[in-house]
């Protein structure tokens, strides 16, 4: 192969992390810049490449690289931009793809986090072969990428795919981030189990192990770490959150008919405490001619290299310049 | 242009109605037989070919015809069967394209009716020129046919698009022919509206024009013909089914982002009495970032021709035998 590696370069509002990436998923050199300290794109984009050339150069040249796959929040793949990005430090439309283009003339794709995620698990992991799957991240918000006819769904304007924000209670639902109610965001986000574990506690006056964390600090890990004591109200928010989302996957596959919806994120790491509940709530909600056809699937990526991985498989696909 | 017609079949439970179909989506001649009349495939097969074949030697026969696309509830484009369709005389997994292919010896390709009917506006109507749409039928029942990237989408085993049975109500929705309950289709199809009407006339005390039909007769025709003549009660009923209907629309926008949402069906002749009611909770309700994106376009195929040139538009597609 002319060109045996891509790079992925994963943008979060706190650091910046690239890597160099072969065709079957290994990392073999990375790097990070913390996002945060840069004022200027243009001085960011300068000390990502100042980073990331030496490692190029390291593994064989700027001619052993088919392109860079950038993943970021806001990123619309058909503009290359990033924008207006709550959590970045730059205001408005940045052309980032152009600006990494232009500065070490490799082509270069850009897209938001969740998309990549999907490429990534499309690429290297959980959905490999797929042409139809729905990827749903659960971070401290809740992302997806969708992959219909074995392709990205980009929509016309580039911005498909928000199902973090379909309203799962319309009547009462809790205020999210994005100013509407009831967002399913609110409940299956990291934040959303939270905000469980809070209102559960406060409304119950059972003992609880949860009742030791400081309200405002309670993770799914933590979760997971009291049911695993045979905490009851734990296994409760888990049972409360699993049930919510499994519901919306119902709602999901009448959309697409996806074969798998691949989970991916901290919440996955409770196990059957959490995935049973979803997977149950699936399949008791989805209409009949979908009923056990769908698989309900986790992440195969590491934590740790998913975010690089997601951004590089976009590379794969770009021509020469 | 060699070969410059196509057939389209529309299969419904009590007509199959056919016709030849040009390039600009002119029905150049047509027939039909009575479906429900043949408890055998075979015999119906058979029946539409004889209606058929004559229709086709006047316009030049066989080897003008590109094709021949059917519409029919329950249909599945992988297969080109039609699988357990409650409302057609034959039980079970009928292989209709392969027996019309067989019985004609002209490539034949098959759908369900609100696919065929996006592939209808996707030709000859509103939706021309358009990569990312939905369409939604307004009918007895809800139906939808999703374009993404220029291709219809059918899910991993052919059933992608039921979001009449998406839940739009959890909590109390009312019971759906499908077994579940809350489904968009209970509020939105034709029954639906019959039953808002019937509910919102037992709430209220007021007179209204529509006490003088038969509660179990009421039509969209009749809530629009008294809301015509200023009824309040009738307006009331459009706002209602409008604003569910909107609210769905702006979850359905999140999931692909599509230029256009396509309404085709008796609803949409209400006009503004329901199109405002949509437009408005689809606006209200949707993400920020596709507020005044989505365009809300009422189908431009004329209600008798729809079915038979949405069938017909599938043809164009298909390869010679």
């Amino acid at each position: 192969m002319e060109r045996p590696y891509v790079v992925g370069i994963d943008i979060g509002g706190t650091n910046t992390v690239f890597g160099i990436v072969d065709a079957r998923g290994n990392i073999i050199d990375s790097g990070s810049v913390k996002t945060q300290t840069y004022l200027s794109p243009d001085k960011y984009v300068e000390d990502v490449c100042k980073n990331l050339l030496p490692l190029i150069e390291k593994n064989g040249g700027v001619e052993k690289i088919k392109g860079i796959g950038v993943g970021a929040p806001n990123g619309n793949y058909y503009t290359g931009t990033i924008e207006f990005a709550p959590n970045l430090p730059w205001k408005g439309v940045i052309p980032l793809a152009a600006m990494f283009e232009e500065r070490l003339n490799i082509p270069t794709a850009l897209t938001n986090d969740a998309n990549a995620a999907a490429i990534g698990e499309m690429t290297y992991g959980a959905a490999r072969g797929m042409k139809d799957f729905i990827m749903i991240t659960l971070g401290t918000g809740v992302g997806s990428g969708l992959v219909i006819n074995g392709q990205m769904v980009y929509g016309h304007d580039g911005f498909a795919g928000e199902l973090g924000h379909v309203c799962v209670n319309r009547q009462h639902g809790r205020p999210c981030g994005c100013g509407r109610k009831g967002c399913l965001e609110t409940y299956c986000s990291a934040t959303g189990v939270a905000r469980t574990a809070r209102e559960i506690l406060a409304s119950h006056t059972e003992p609880s192990l949860l009742r030791d964390v400081p309200a405002e600090k309670i993770t799914s890990k933590d979760v997971f770490d009291a049911a695993e004591k045979g905490d009851e109200i734990a296994k409760e928010i888990f049972e409360f959150t699993g049930k919510i989302l499994g519901e919306a996957l119902s709602d999901f596959i009448a959309f697409s008919s996806p074969e798998a919806i691949v989970l991916f994120g901290g919440l996955t790491k409770s196990g059957d405490y959490i995935m049973k509940p979803i997977h149950k709530a699936m399949e008791d909600n989805v209409l009949n001619i979908y009923k056990g056809k769908t698989r309900l699937l986790i992440s195969e990526l590491k934590d740790s290299d998913a975010a690089v991985l997601g951004a590089s498989a976009l590379a794969w696909e770009l021509k020469d310049l």
